[in-house]
């Protein structure tokens, strides 16, 4: 499997689960622009936090849908054809930055 | 300290400050646009998911920003007028918002 | 405020308070020694896994408890008394670990 | 996969491995009772909070260490006898646990 990606795609996405997590990431781009204004209007701080960790709250989820999904298809797939160590650990290495960020 | 936040704001900031975060908002506004391409453009899972926990822990910096200002001025000020309660409680309500999202 | 806290003690605890705490800590040092024994017979790794999230969960309650007691007392009590730029940096620390660990 | 897991074991563990995380843990418990000590003898709450997050950070490292051999082996493993649905979405469910713990 080579190290670097650009090979590899998300082609086992239908177009209609693409177009719902880019839906969702639409969503969250409105929501940072609408945070952009709060702070341009002076809004309490506490309401600006609250909705930043709302945007928070929705990136982590759609993180876990695309983790779960790589999840049961590149990795299942690699292990399948002999590749799985540096699947798993790519995995394993994904998992630790988000319980970092 | 009234329980509805709109007439409290946050003008204690320079505008000068206002323009840094607005910024860093504008910057991770512009890469939540760029996890959208790269779902369309069906790119490696892992690829996206590094993207997306870039913009976790840029938005965090933003929220810790925002919270020491906060602390430092909203929180400092309301406890020297004898409203410390609330807003000691208030900035414990978005600690653990944050440990959670 | 002396950079170093050992003349700083928690004594706005009441006896009762702290046993509480202390109970909550004994059953979480329980709780390692039981995960220690499903290591020790080979039990399967998720449910090892799912013991110490559990410990994790029951480690921040106590964290926030101790969290929230601190910022209504010794934080307000230094902001008060004009000690209150340390104090508030002091808290802002403790959270950022929280956020990390 | 039986659903209710005893059957199920960790025996991909040398006793070389087991020992080094029982003593891993064994040290943890240490620490937890070093702080109930703290606690009883009115340390100052923010070194108490500071001995916690260092629990919390090696609970987390013996975590990981358990999910990365989860993952490489029993994962792996049901993987390729054809179990793989379910195995994934058991580490799934953990990582879960575990952004959130």
């Amino acid at each position: 499997m080579e190290k670097h990606n650009e090979h590899k795609t998300l082609n086992h996405k239908s177009s209609k689960e693409k177009d719902q997590i880019t839906n969702r990431l639409k969503r969250i781009e409105g929501q940072v622009r609408g945070i952009q204004n709060m702070v341009e209007n002076d809004r309490y701080c506490v309401d600006i936090l609250v909705q930043i960790s709302a945007v928070q709250a929705a990136m982590k989820n759609v993180a876990l849908h695309l983790l779960e999904d790589h999840a049961h298809h590149c990795v299942a797939d690699a292990i399948k054809s002999g590749d799985g160590e540096q699947a798993i650990s790519e995995l394993l290495d994904v998992f630790k930055k988000f319980t970092k960020s």
